[in-house]
């Protein structure tokens, strides 16, 4: 965990090095704040290198938990510091951000309740929120195939425990080989990104890094307000396609690494990206058709359908159009791809895809079993069968998924400004990281934004907090409850609520 | 099913008197409407007979499943027929009504789409249409009690069969006995109901027995377009517990009356009637609450809260307020309301308050496993061990439902008047049984329709599904979805799925 936080404060390098050369952007003071941060993270590695001494050095399964909750928030509050201590954000909104950026969620309080806009904020706290996501994606992916596979339930884990929990000891050489392979994966399909948007995309070098960071993080974090600022419609492709290899999933390759090309060949033959495929295809069919409806040409439907649709289903939440405006049939579609998210060992949010596939699955012999009760049949993934602890584990985690969506929207809709729309899909996108949500427009404007492009206006007296806007407006307290959704979503749940129960801190 | 062709015509022998006694009630025609449904029903009754003959005498699986499923439909198209051929409403729109009926669903279209006022019905139809929902609630009682008792999974029921499906032959007997206390319960407290409509409520005895038609179906239908248009508080508090009790489970006190008095003790200490109860509360509290920020009056809003409340939780769907203008927590809590509905075994629709239970319970063992792989511990349910396959069955029902809903609602969405919200509680409403959804109301008038009742304006050209509002507005083909939709969730999914699927068809 110290060396976790040396690490952490060593990223802030480059953006230091970047805030040296802009010293008083507009009145703010990004390298102040950066120094500040760096000496806090140092101070902090120190601290817990010294609390680590004390302790044994094997790593217990309550510890293991204790760390991949806790490091979360002490993350946020170190990547915190240079947005507070710059002056470009209020403590409040500082961490709100930092915590929507490490969770790769994406949410953005710039730009509203009186916050500096994207597109006026320095380059060194651009380039920051930015790798504060790629951190945070990285962290994420390595936890899983790490330190607790068989939560993150990817399609062969899943088979090597029955309950839900860390596997034992003797995996550890090859969970170290794996890691390995996953950092380069993850590292050498940024560069790539990086490079194709400057080529294909002519976004300039530091554009390029910036999506490429946050692409491959599938955390959503852009240079503007917009991507479609840009107009590009190269750069969109690019970023399509690294926003859906990015929500596939990386475990899976990097296992089979040692095989050559024909790592790919398993990827592209798991269930789990069968599925994948299957439901991304099905959404941008469905927005496409929804948006020809509403009165648009075929290849702009297309391509807004595409981009947005990836985007939502990856938990990026990149926007080129106002979404929320989109016809209902359009939003309810983006609203449940917001729950199901990526694939299992990814970057990406949702409750995933290998449990979508779970659940049809037993759908499917549920009701085979109701008409033929005497049918003897097992439930398979990948050809081997699923015991009933894991099936019922995977169910229990979906569960309660809805229940934490549900609960968090009764708890947001405090604020009485966020109506039934907004407190749901704010729910929904803080817990599955995908970032923006989306609220009622007035029907009166809605039909020229999806037309023009631009934002919708919202109905009277409610906070905009789509695509085009932010969560500045909203109250402080309703701040830190997204932020703590955002660990629950990205933690898979059960990581952090073992956390709360008093049951996991007695001996 | 020959015979209950034959009983249900008899029903209609009130009505039709009735209609005999107001022979030409605003230019309708009910006695010649009720005519030919009652010469139909006979005739399709001595059709099945025939039928029947051909067949053996035994009763399959399969054909228990198909019988349940499609008597629905059959027995919506006979109910139809006095609405319709009485020149109350079209044809489209006179089956909806009967289904709405006959599933206990309560929405309608009588009020909406230039369809007559309820005000303005003739009696005799208004009777019809409350006895249609107390038929449809005494039948789907029944079933669950006796054809299908494993798919109703009643606390008890659930733990006798290991997979979803009709118990053996041995307990034929017992569930002839266990029917007839269900219909002399079911009777009985129908009367009692009226009479007190009568002796506090200040009813009339036409309405009085109207409403008590409809409140022990968990149905809703009113003879005026509001409940609160009576203006009485005994009147409220009266159909308020009816619905409460018309909401627990009529299956557990049927099981146990031959213990007398002891059956109500054993109904309060099953698990299933505490959570209901807490459920109730819960729910009544928050909106209670909710109303309090609103700006009500502490009684008025616990008299709002209690009503709507248990109407919505219970499936029933009478309103005293237009809730849909009520601030966003508590429409977010309804909505919530309207999945889980009332006890199995009861009249009410929803998925369920046991698998609300047995959801709860899981979520405690999975989260006490992560911790603590190593404890060993069993879910129960009343003191009985509940297998891993019953789990299961129970988790994939819940998990059909979500996604029955939310396919329901993109599908409605099609109609792109009804907006997301509109969609959403439109196809949890029908699903759950429950009757009036919501949209999102104008907000400068919400507040006022919330403090001064009456019902609020919705957004422009959004019809009006709310409480005070009706289906008459929406498309022929989405009233006919809905119908489909209110069965699927009346005979809890499996059993409709299950005539769709072709591998029921084959032998």
């Amino acid at each position: 965990m110290a060396r976790f936080a040396n690490l952490f404060s060593l990223a802030q390098l480059p953006a230091l090095v970047l805030a040296w050369t802009e010293r008083s952007a507009g009145g703010l003071t990004p390298l102040w704040g950066f120094c500040c941060s760096f000496a806090l993270g140092l101070a902090v590695a120190e601290l817990l290198r010294r609390i680590g001494r004390l302790d044994g050095t094997q790593i217990f399964r309550r510890e293991t938990i204790a760390v991949a909750g806790l490091s979360w928030f002490l993350a946020g509050l170190i990547g915190a510091v240079p947005f507070w201590a710059s002056g470009l954000l209020g403590p409040i909104d500082a961490f709100f951000e930092a915590m929507s950026g490490l969770t790769t969620c994406g949410a953005t309080v710039l730009g509203s309740g009186g916050n500096i806009d994207i597109e006026a904020t320095p380059g060194s706290l651009l380039l920051w929120r930015a790798m504060l996501q790629w951190i945070g994606g990285a962290g994420i992916v390595l936890i899983f195939v790490a330190l607790l596979p068989s939560v993150g339930v990817s399609a062969k884990n899943l088979l090597s425990s029955e309950s839900v929990g860390v596997a034992t000891d003797s995996y550890q050489p090859r969970a170290v080989e794996k890691a390995r392979y996953v950092a380069s994966i993850y590292i050498g399909m940024t560069a790539l990104c990086a490079v194709m948007l400057v080529l294909v995309g002519d976004f300039g070098w530091f554009d390029a890094a910036c999506h490429a960071f946050t692409t491959m993080a599938t955390g959503g974090y852009s240079t503007r307000a917009s991507v479609g600022a840009f107009e590009s419609l190269g750069g969109e492709i690019v970023l399509t396609i690294f926003m859906f290899l990015a929500g596939a999933s990386l475990a899976v390759v990097a296992t089979h690494c040692r095989t050559g090309v024909r790592c790919i060949k398993t990827l592209i033959e798991s269930a789990e990206f069968r599925i994948y495929s299957a439901t991304a295809l099905t959404l941008v069919t469905v927005l496409t058709i929804s948006l020809l409806r509403a009165g648009c040409s075929i290849g702009e439907a297309l391509r807004l359908a595409a981009f947005n649709g990836v985007s939502v289903l990856t938990s990026t939440g990149y926007a080129t159009s106002d979404f929320q405006a989109w016809p209902p049939t359009a939003t309810l579609c983006l609203f449940t791809a917001m729950f199901v998210g990526g694939c299992s060992g990814s970057t990406a949010g949702g409750f995933k895809q290998v449990r979508l596939l779970v659940i049809l699955r037993l759908l499917g012999y549920t009701l085979r079993q109701f008409v033929r009760p005497k049918t003897v049949e097992r439930i398979k993934l990948d050809n081997e069968v699923l015991p009933a602890a894991v099936i019922s584990t995977i169910l229990a985690i979906v569960l309660l998924w809805g229940v934490t969506v549900i609960a968090g929207a009764v708890l947001i809709s405090f604020d009485e400004r966020l109506n039934f729309v907004a407190a749901f899909a704010a729910s929904a996108s803080m817990v599955g990281s995908c970032g923006p949500a989306m609220t009622l427009v007035d029907p009166s404007g809605a039909s020229e934004a999806v037309l023009q492009g631009g934002a919708a206006a919202t109905l009277a007296g409610t906070p905009n907090i789509g695509p085009f806007g932010g969560y500045g407006d909203l109250r402080g307290w309703t701040k830190l409850l997204m932020s703590v959704q955002m660990v629950f979503g990205r933690l898979e749940l059960l990581t952090v609520l073992a956390l709360f129960s008093p049951n996991f801190w007695r001996r």
